[in-house]
């Protein structure tokens, strides 16, 4: 069940590329598109219009962030992938789903975000679909697994940021439960959160270097 | 005229993998750009306008589910593929021609799912696109078959799926035609059956897994 | 000066693939981009402001036509391409700078073509666009010819294809600079012109099928 | 440490692929977004309509010419990298979270263009991203080069752009922190400088063509 070669559909599923190759474009698209929803605030002096602008540079990097995150895990999955098979690509189409639907909440939060006390919702809905993005990742790391997708032989190089990645799975999961309920309360500090579980997530695993080299 | 290598252009036709490139990129916009159609519906508390902008939610999944089918599809046949000629890089262009533009009616079921009773046309709009796109995946696959572009090699791993996805194409078609007759008369009843046809066409060949073990 | 591999960077010059992965992205893009500028026309009835965005979907057309054609230019260039250097890859930014901008001048033209009588410079700035994207294409394949970066051994399969380009590069340009000349006088029948060119640079070579059999 | 294929993962790191072609997606998403902030300012005549947009037009080509430097310089960096590893992810994640970022300041460049005593904060945001991409471009080549990730034997082709690259990055840091400085007393002449700098940024290495044959 192993594989000789990176060829896509050498060996007995289908390649990987294509699946890498549309979510690199969905992932790009999402993360850029995020710019689109900055903007200056009239009325006032320039300078002010800027500057109130800030929820919208916050919403941009949370999810710049959290996007990032995805895209690293999705990297660090499809290098351990021999192949991939129908049931992992509609797997992977459902996370796209959601990743390109996170430019939504993320104007809702950078809209609410200056009205404060009526957030709630926006915040709500915007950990909602980070927890979901996560839990699609895990369930895709599950299930190549399970199915027995992964490369058995390079394995040294890539196994230390896989595995974690996969060690962050639970604390991630269970921090952004947490955050979503505390969001009801404290809808700004549950943005703090956001961006803390995203640089969480982005992080290098630690001691990349003395192990690598 | 069969190939010994994937290398582009190495075999008496032309490579695909910028057709592949190409597509995807194109593929990946059009399902991403859906995202911007959606925003809230004021007046109301935060909640309602959240939850009033629910026509923008159905017609995202729907449009999403239907251009990851397209995706799954232009996938299947070109892990199948050999090279690429003139012709079938034209009708790829006309294929993209209207994934590009499904974005469009797919605001308009948007917009038009909110007042009951005008969302005629638009629903008829979207379901031609949806046809025409199918019709467009068939001649491919069809083309590529008389002009045997397809590897005769490989085939054991990805025919299943691929006669999977020819076997669908009838009934597709079938469905969407109909479809369009009943979206006169009842506009809200054909959206919940393009979802149905979307989720018909993306769902894995049966015992898929049964076969691949 | 010819190479054994289509290693990126593998014979003294640069590999073309990301200056392929980069114009895809690009062209894949601003085609897409284009369905953002349609929408419908208020007031009136469902179907007559659906009937009366007619100008948006000629402008569509012949935009994505056109975008189309660089495209199979841009491949057919590229398959040929042995290897890439410092002065090609600027000669690609820039060409790649106007088909980037083709949008706005999409968006003016399907503006400007519901007030007859006042469309004239929005249809010269679109052809003039579109001037520039072909000289630019010429220029690109010149060039390369020159600094001898095209293979010289699997020329046979792709070389009709290329020569088919090259000895439309004359009557095209011809053709867009007497439109651009017309339209001042008369823009809707330049945009029908425009349509004509696009699709007479979209044809695959006359032949092609007894040939490559 | 030093490789002998191209294969992503294939000797004791990531692969280059799915970051080049992930940062390829951003990078043509970026450049071709910056259309999108192109508009036609009524009122007048159509030609003055179009003739007074020219801020938008010095803004589009400007930051154009800035992204394509970059991506110039993404390219000669990645065909030098043998692998990557899990800090220059990072650091390439931080660059394009600034490249995504461009078309906000290219924006309000435009609209302050407009009115000239006021453009100082919109030309001192967009100086300084321009400088960030820039020292993070040179952080990810000293990184690179630190932590031997480049290729030891193919270096002759590209050594030269390379080289070229790397010694133009204190001028340009310098040029770029001096033109940020006089935004502030004469901002319309900073537009000029940092398409000034563009230029230099993008233009091909000198006697590129003796050395290369």
């Amino acid at each position: 069940m192993s594989s000789m070669s990176g060829e896509p559909g050498a060996n007995g599923g289908l390649g990987t590329r294509r699946m890498e190759s549309f979510s690199d474009g969905v992932l790009a698209i999402a993360i850029t598109l995020l710019v689109l929803e900055i903007s200056v605030r009239p009325p006032g002096s320039e300078l002010e219009q800027v500057l109130r602008a800030w929820p919208s540079y916050v919403a941009y990097v949370v999810s710049f962030a959290s996007v990032g995150g995805v895209w690293l895990a999705h990297t660090t999955l499809s290098e351990l992938l021999d192949r991939t098979d129908a049931i992992l690509l509609r797997l992977n189409l459902l996370l796209l789903l959601f990743v390109a639907f996170l430019p939504f909440p993320t104007r809702l939060v950078a809209d609410t975000l200056r009205d404060t006390g009526s957030e709630r919702v926006a915040i709500t809905v915007y950990g909602f679909t980070l927890l979901l993005i996560r839990l699609l990742l895990i369930a895709m790391v599950a299930y190549a697994r399970r199915a027995r997708l992964l490369v058995t032989d390079d394995l040294q190089s890539n196994a230390q940021e896989f595995s974690s990645l996969r060690r962050r799975f639970a604390p991630t999961v269970m921090a952004y439960a947490l955050t979503i309920a505390l969001g009801v309360a404290a809808p700004t500090a549950a943005v703090v959160l956001y961006f803390g579980i995203a640089i969480f997530v982005v992080l290098p695993y630690p001691r990349a270097k003395q192990v690598d080299h």
